[in-house]
């Protein structure tokens, strides 16, 4: 096998993030299922965003949040995206490659315009998600590089994908191609309504295409219909790794002969939770891709997701590399 | 005198600020002066963007953050600058109003974007800052809505004004309609190289039309190009009511009577100093606005700008008004 140009290459939804407070009251009066990712149209996103407070723009996207994280962590990160060619569109591009992050996917030139994402952080820390899909949709098998893709030791990519219509297609391909150079691929189950939405193909996607799995709890007992337990035993069938996130109960971590357990990083105050799958998997699969096991790829995720749910937005605001420098020099 | 419409008219420079944190090797590296507001063309804005960290959003601008502040404080508040109708000019718009600050100033349609500050964060938690005016060179006389500003009890502008051509043009007939109306006017002096960029018009203009004045000890020292002390005397013939921010020196305010000073709040970790001044003027003009005494007034600045260096961005992240509503009940 060539070496690799890239740790990971992420596909995915490219979005801009708009986050502000607010309380569960004004989720209510809005209408809106607290807690999940909710596809919306342009109408609704302008109508959700006049009744929303003063907002920050950061941003986002499940996959290239990770990626980001990774490049932060001092991995060789690439993504693969679809941005329009308007003033978010370039946020996103300027966020990704100032990050170190390869991205080189064309931007719609017509058409809707880059996605967003209006997020609602209620006092809780929870976050409710509504997604305008806009130039998302326009990410197609043309926009896979097969360059990027077979030189990256993983392709990585987030379930929110199955949403845009192209886009699945786009990810068969690439997962084609990686395995085809001796790669892995890994897959995020994103939401649990997503996973309610695709769950047919998820299956086959997993029995065919996925080496790594990730996933919350609520995930994968939705994906499975069953418990956490069940669950973890049904893995072992279908994929070689999966690594399921618990919230402050930390993760367990699977590679069908042994589980492990890694309990959650202490955490000071949890101000926003969006982002926290996202950078779990960033740092479980930087340690991947550095051959660690998985008990310390349990933890680097576990730091870098305790890192993200201290402040807003879904994007590292310290220097990862030297928040895991102690964890990686005292494991093997 | 008619009974008032709005506390606060702000007019100001409208601008998206672009968050990034950054080290002082880097601000030597892009060539950036620190601390102080330096204003860029497209060309170098983008140059300098290229050079830039990942960043985050979020609507800014001296002006607009104060009556932001006044907004979430309770106060009625109205805001007059120019964006042009692209994404970021949207982003400030709904940032205005979903405060709850009336803000009817038309969008520019054509010529260039709406303006973006890049600011870079250093460890001690200061800001160095990137202006690129875009739209707001727009903004003229014709943008004054008579009724906004006769409307006022106080019309606030910054002295950041006085760069785009034909701003002055536009202050000059607000606070005429002002005073005509019998209001007051006040006048933030930005930044000291903002000063020694329009000292003489400055001078001239208190003379002429402001009843309030703010400004940092390098603001008013380079003003009068004296030291803090003479430079409180010479304020005595020159304006009604000042109000100098010191930093974590707090803050000393006079009425050409009486000089009083007033210590910074408790912070507990300055996070990003930017709008810090902003919302020193938020507190004070809305404890002004309700009849309070200067002492009152000054300790309301100190606590909203406690607040805003807490953490990334200048528009507040809490609710002001009952952060601030223990002070208003204890005091007269």
């Amino acid at each position: 096998m060539a070496e690799s140009s890239f740790d990971v290459a992420g596909i995915g939804n490219a979005i801009v993030d708009v986050l502000a407070h607010a309380d569960d009251k004004a989720l209510v009066a809005l209408g809106l299922t607290k807690g999940v990712m909710t596809l919306i149209d342009a109408d609704r996103s302008d109508a959700i965003y006049a009744g929303m407070g003063p907002a920050v723009e950061c941003s986002g996207g499940s996959a290239a949040n990770t990626v980001a994280g990774i490049a932060a962590l001092g991995g060789k990160a690439a993504y693969i995206g679809k941005v329009k060619n308007d003033q978010l569109g370039s946020v996103f591009r300027h966020d990704m490659r100032s990050q170190g992050v390869t991205f080189e996917t064309k931007a719609a030139i017509d058409g809707t315009s880059t996605a967003r994402c209006l997020i609602f952080v209620t006092p809780d820390a929870q976050r409710t998600m509504q997604t305008y899909l806009g130039a998302c949709v326009e990410l197609g098998p043309d926009d896979i590089d097969a360059d990027v893709v077979s030189g990256a030791q993983i392709t990585y990519l987030e379930g929110y994908l199955w949403d845009p219509p192209q886009a699945k297609a786009a990810f068969r391909k690439a997962a084609t191609i990686a395995h085809a150079a001796g790669r892995k691929v890994a897959l995020s189950l994103s939401d649990p309504f997503c996973v309610e939405r695709h769950r047919a193909e998820f299956l086959e996607l997993m029995a065919d295409h996925i080496d790594i799995l990730f996933a919350n709890e609520a995930e994968i007992t939705t994906l499975y219909q069953t418990d956490l337990d069940n669950a973890i035993r049904a893995l072992k069938n279908h994929v070689g790794v999966a690594a399921l996130t618990r919230g402050a109960q930390g993760s367990v971590v699977t590679d069908g002969e042994t589980v492990v357990s890694c309990s959650a990083e202490p955490v000071s105050a949890v101000v926003d939770t969006t982002g926290a799958g996202d950078l779990y998997a960033a740092g479980f699969l930087y340690g991947y891709s550095q051959g660690r096991d998985l008990g310390t790829c349990a933890r680097l995720g576990g730091i870098c997701a305790a890192e993200i749910i201290g402040h807003i937005g879904a994007r590292p605001a310290v220097d990862l590399a030297q928040m895991v420098a102690h964890t990686l020099s005292h494991t093997v």
